[in-house]
């Protein structure tokens, strides 16, 4: 029953027989009891190969499904780092960075101007200056902004491409705190602020190149996207008659889920979602006499979620109250998911995953912080598990250490990125003098 | 109308005329638009006189109802930093520290080991073997636990004084996250269990002297702790007839609520709930002739969250489908409780708070991040809001900061402390190169 859960963890999963001759899970080539012991738990590693996977899927669906040029925007709130940041810069993605902290963190991974984009819905002005001076794209959220920008640009005599975020009307289906499409989010601009701030950046001679619009995160059904396809297609018709501007680049935004669990089994491929959205660009605008903007996907989750596995040590083992809890040593400070989103994940044990007998007691898996809330997974169907023993959190890659805390004083984890059976340290643990930096002694 | 929100921020605050001339919010002596000006913004206050009279509440009410010994321990979980710390331990609290991340913070805030407390679910080496060099008292949630201690404790030869978490079977009523003390809770032992932990202590020569129980957090009913003291009574009694054990130190813990919003008030009283668990523990002791256990609660959120106030500036102000919405320049990544717990907060603008015309159309408060979970207030009663304006929401001292993210690379807030119109900065806020300091180069 256990095998049903590899296909949630890595492209590079493997069981071979680990350090004390059980078969033990091996990701990139490395044991996943070696990295624990080298690297101490909580522990996040991410398979490289699977993340390229992920980037070739989007660009083969791209190629196979849209006849004009495209592109693929890396989501940067879902994971960054150095390391995942250079990663995406040389498989030749845009990097989205929310405001000058994701900004400062691209730029000090060496990512070309060129290859940054940032987002944000209340940019500070520190925000747009480090987006004129460094970014390749910016995308406007507000008129406001907009005014912002054109004085900031005047005042230094460039600005970099713009984009407007279209507020299409439309959510997708998903947990309404990552839906963003609708009438009344606080994310971008109307059909008729959209049509005003074209014929601003006309008037100011500001360089508006796109348009973007994102309807939510972690959805399933990719024909969701289509009646905000619509909305954009026809605001494109509006700004083209009525202002003769055409967007040389279209960004529908990212949010295609992941599964997280193994009864949400098969994974529905990214080529469904690009394939609809590809199609559909293409058949709507096909009326116009012009090209085709480029295709600008902008996938955060789906490019790294699976690719990441937290993995945990098991402390104290208690019966109470007819629940079996498996204390671990991280949980809610380093994913917050399950109590945020009431996010389902599954594990595995990394000593002998699959071939132990099942017991009839579910696991309920919980960690160390004084809080009912940290919670990781309830009602687990696992084999008796002991004190000591590894446990592996598929699907852990976003959204995960991107809103750890130290709460209960908690030491965020180390980061390790695999490939060829080389592990290499991203980030390391917290220390608890860590802690204290920011104090004033 | 906004008259009604004062009793929600700290003992001190006043309105006085500002740098303009305008009535202007003050706390501790000092004004919160100079504070912002200086430290800028979001910013983090606390009134430590607020915290002062919360401390002296709860020591009135011991000593006016308890008829035996009494003491306070802080829940350092709800803030703690290095100057927390120290104000704590100046009032002679004890101090509650999770875990060896905040028994660092603790030691190095220069808290006497007498004062200092280890709580823990879950509690690694490094935790127990800091718990028993450093701390006076560490509480011990589970019998395998219990074990380990002997071990390290017999390697040592010594160990602090054990008190023993016991489950009640009884929760409080509040937020299924912040229920702790029911039958299948991960917290503690069962009454069973705990005759066989005193017993085992007995045999080991462990110093055990009190038990300890939390039903959770944030509950309003003081009744409701009482069936929880009825069960560790009649344990006590158990423990007494069968074991001879009787406790030094009985700890209720903590969790008293406070109101966040307006509609919630008037604040009921701390003494409410010292009262009915003294009087109760006290009834229900009296059979026996031995002495009463030193009655020992321990707050956290009700010291310090009135205390505390955020401070944010508006960026955007935009209607969208309906919505007034206020962007904030901070949000989820510094109070993630709105999202976590459905959180309900109010806020008032800093400068003229109390005498602008309201509008009828409500303000909804988010702030900037890339996520409509990101929702700070919906649907307050506010006057004409505009951009540059500062907003002040009170009630933000306990658990805000606790759990805060860096996520869409936010830098967590500068916190100052406030007392007798002096501003002392406690914690710096974080700078774009912190968010690095983890990587490997």
């Amino acid at each position: 029953m256990y095998r049903d859960r590899l296909p949630l963890f890595p492209d590079t999963v493997a069981l071979r027989p680990g350090q004390n001759g059980s078969p033990s899970l091996h990701v990139g080539g490395c044991d996943l009891n070696r990295l624990a012991a080298e690297w101490s738990t909580p522990l996040y590693i991410y398979d490289l190969q699977t993340i390229d996977s992920a980037v070739q899927a989007y660009q083969d669906a791209l190629s196979r499904h849209y006849p004009g040029p495209a592109g693929i925007t890396y989501a940067g709130k879902a994971s960054l780092n150095l390391a995942m940041a250079r990663l995406m810069a040389a498989h030749g993605l845009l990097l989205d960075c929310t405001g000058v902290g994701e900004m400062h963190i691209a730029r000090a991974a060496g990512v070309p101007p060129a290859q940054l984009l940032m987002h944000g819905v209340n940019k500070s002005q520190a925000d747009l200056q480090a987006g004129l001076a460094h970014a390749g794209t910016l995308v406007v959220d507000n008129p406001p902004e907009l005014e912002r920008i054109a004085q900031l640009a005047s005042a230094r005599g460039s600005a970099p491409a713009l984009w407007l975020r279209v507020r299409p009307g439309y959510a997708v289906d998903t947990h309404h705190f990552r839906q963003t499409g609708q009438h009344d989010s606080k994310f971008g601009m109307d059909a008729d602020q959209c049509v005003d701030a074209i014929a601003f950046c006309q008037r100011n001679d500001l360089p508006v190149t796109g348009l973007h619009f994102h309807q939510g995160s972690h959805f399933h059904a990719a024909e969701q996207v289509l009646p905000a396809l619509d909305m954009v297609c026809e605001l494109m018709g509006r700004l083209q008659r009525q202002l003769n501007w055409w967007p040389q680049v279209l960004s529908p935004g990212g949010g295609w889920g992941v599964v997280y669990h193994e009864a949400d089994l098969p994974h529905r491929p990214v080529e469904e979602y690009v394939a609809t959205v590809a199609a559909a660009l293409a058949e709507k605008l096909s009326p116009y006499a012009l090209p085709l903007p480029r295709l600008q996907v902008e996938p955060g989750r789906s490019l790294v979620a699976r690719a990441g596995i937290a993995i945990y040590r098991v402390g104290t083992v208690k019966r109470a109250g007819g629940r079996r809890w498996l204390l671990l040593d991280g949980g809610m400070a380093d994913n917050i998911r399950p109590a945020l989103y009431r996010a389902r994940y599954s594990a595995l044990p990394v000593t002998d995953p699959l071939s132990r007998a099942p017991i009839s007691e579910n696991a309920w898996l919980a960690g160390p912080y004084c809080e009912s809330g940290d919670l990781l997974i309830e009602d687990l169907p696992l084999p008796e598990i002991k004190s000591g023993e590894l446990l592996a959190v598929p699907v852990s890659g976003a959204y995960q250490l991107m809103m750890a805390s130290n709460y209960n004083g908690a030491l965020r984890p180390a980061v390790v990125m695999l490939r060829d059976a080389c592990a290499q340290l991203a980030q390391r643990r917290e220390t608890v003098e860590d802690l204290l930096l920011r104090d004033i002694v």
